[in-house]
């Protein structure tokens, strides 16, 4: 039984609290407000604690008192929270997708002897241990090409969307720009561009995927000469999204409205979510295809991934926690067994080189019953 | 020369002050800002006064100073200032076009022998004189279809629209249900249904044309089996703005933004209006198709007018405004001959059976350059 302390009590720390607690684990959840941890599920965890988790000392105090940390906090908390991790020595699996590259910290983890795992979620997380476990077996990279998205099953007009995480951070991945490589050269676009149709297994139906912002790590962890990263939507929500941001309704300059003045991006926040809410006892699914293909022995090789989860109808939860939660509740696992034992800051496509960390984590995301199928060639 | 009181000096009341003042009348302009009277062009007219024009106690009184009295009042004034006509027994002709039905002063009209031609611009003006002239051509109406629109030349997206008038009244117009008749009943339906393209001679490339309500009088003046008013546009502008409409921006709700509280329709307006904005030198045109199908001697017989007009290069007057202010100051001179000499409170289509007096109206249009083509079958 390990102590282990999980920072951030939303979708996907709650269900990594719940999972760690049933594995036996003595866990202590943090948040900043008392209603998330009112509502984590049975069984209870051994320690719930409303806390100021931006307070760097606060999180230090923290990982002192346990053998492992997990960060789930909204992005702009998760910086400081992992250098004050750092700083203590202690493992740290992430999930707070923080907008900084923490690799600056590699070399400071490396003397306190941290290991850090971070962004191990779905994408990124399991899609780039994909890609670097399929990197391991080319000789060269050509193309890698992940497509994600999560999505209510029964969608309603007119956006056919409803985000199952924070609808603001949906919208800040419309307006960032997305960074990809084409002939092997990093290049920056709009995101919501190159609009495809995707088919894919186990959804009715057709669906669009198009390039937002998502490789981060993986444009410098791995070569190859194409690497896109895209967004699966229902068909028709890219363009309705691309007539939003091109009639300037993403707009972050203030502009007189009535007797007052808007932000426009805040009004259209406003409008918006609630239409973005997922209702209760509503379906949603993760979808996930990952292709890589490249050379091996001089020959052309391909390997797919397809990855489908839908809500969990016994427990709610929704498939973009689980499917985000269950790797890093994994990688705790594995960082707790000393299965990933190289002190400093590693993302997920590091792990590849674990010897057979992909395959049990594939394993265990069937045995919780996430559908993963895949395709070599 | 007569004493000609024009109430508002915007962009088509400023129009009739200099059509009326280069006719040789004595016109007095009175708005209620200093700007839009010193924007007006030479000649100037005789008075220029800042005035409050929603004081009815006023409105009598310029009245009682002049012959005739124009209305070019934002809508929400009209009404107030017809009935302080109507007083007076003076003559009106209005564009204000307001939002109420002005026949319930048919009655005083008739008592003070005040004559009133209300809605006398393009459409409702002209599209409905059109009609009633068929009309009156006819043993028995089908179907009578009105097409107009104001129009960019050079479209910029997302949009393809710039608004010739308040854009306000465009977004009023297009989430204010469309009243028409099918199979002989009057029946409402939402605003921009019934999306269909156009091909009009003279402008390049299709249109489309979509539901909205301005058949006004012609609903119980005109029988027909059928009978509708659609807005002309650029293709794709309906689904758009559908998609703001359904998707919320145009609620007046007011939700929680931000810091504070918005009311969507007035963000949306705030983001949409820079962008709707005719620019400085940008040409607009105005087009409009009227048909109307019917018997006459036990034969089927259809009439089509086909209007269009650009804006003004020399003088810079758009084409909304030159189509709207034109029927109206041919109406006002008109009434100064005796021409419409019934007492009474008269929409356009009224003006049909004063002898030639549409013949008339087509050829001062087409002399100011307008295009008309008239087909007949």
């Amino acid at each position: 039984m390990s102590r282990v302390a999980v920072l951030g009590c939303g979708r996907v720390g709650s269900l990594i609290v719940n999972r760690l607690t049933s594995a036996g684990h003595a866990v202590s959840a943090f948040d900043s407000g008392a209603a998330s941890l009112e509502k984590l599920r049975e069984p209870r965890p051994a320690r719930v604690e409303v806390a100021d988790l931006s307070d760097p000392d606060l999180i230090r105090s923290i990982a002192d008192d346990h053998d492992l940390v997990v960060g789930a906090l909204p992005g702009h908390m998760g910086l400081a929270a992992l250098e004050a991790v750092v700083e203590t020595g202690k493992p740290l699996a992430d999930i707070s997708f923080l907008p900084e590259d923490p690799l600056p910290l590699d070399a400071r983890a490396k003397e306190t002897g941290s290991i850090v795992v971070y962004d191990i979620g779905v994408a990124p997380g399991l899609s780039h241990l994909l890609v670097g476990c399929a990197a391991l077996q080319m000789d060269g990279v050509e193309a890698v090409k992940i497509c994600v998205g999560g999505l209510p099953l029964d969608p309603r007009p007119p956006f056919h969307y409803a985000a199952p995480f924070s609808p603001i951070d949906v919208l800040e991945e419309y307006t960032r720009p997305a960074r990809f490589v084409r002939g092997g050269e990093v290049v920056e676009c709009e995101a919501l561009s190159e609009i495809e149709v995707l088919e894919l297994p186990g959804i009715d139906g057709p669906l669009e995927a198009f390039l937002t912002d998502g490789l981060r790590s993986l444009i410098r962890t791995v070569r190859a000469r194409e690497m896109v990263e895209k967004t699966i939507r229902w068909p028709g929500h890219a363009e309705k999204i691309r007539l939003l941001r091109d009639g300037g309704f993403f707009s972050t300059e203030k502009v007189s409205a009535g007797d007052g003045e808007i932000v426009p991006l805040e009004a259209t926040a406003a409008v918006l979510f609630p239409r973005w809410e997922l209702r209760e006892g509503e379906t949603e699914f993760t979808v996930m295809r990952v292709e890589v293909t490249g050379t091996k022995d001089d020959r052309g090789v391909k390997r797919r991934w397809d990855v489908l989860d839908f809500t969990d109808r016994e427990t709610g939860e929704t498939s973009m926690a689980r499917t985000t939660g269950l790797p890093c509740v994994f990688t705790v696992e594995a960082l707790l067994e000393g299965r990933i034992d190289t002190p400093g800051v590693h993302p997920p496509e590091a792990l590849a080189s674990a010897e057979g960390f992909l395959d049990d984590l594939l394993s265990y995301l069937r045995g919780a019953g996430v559908r993963i199928e895949k395709t070599a060639g």
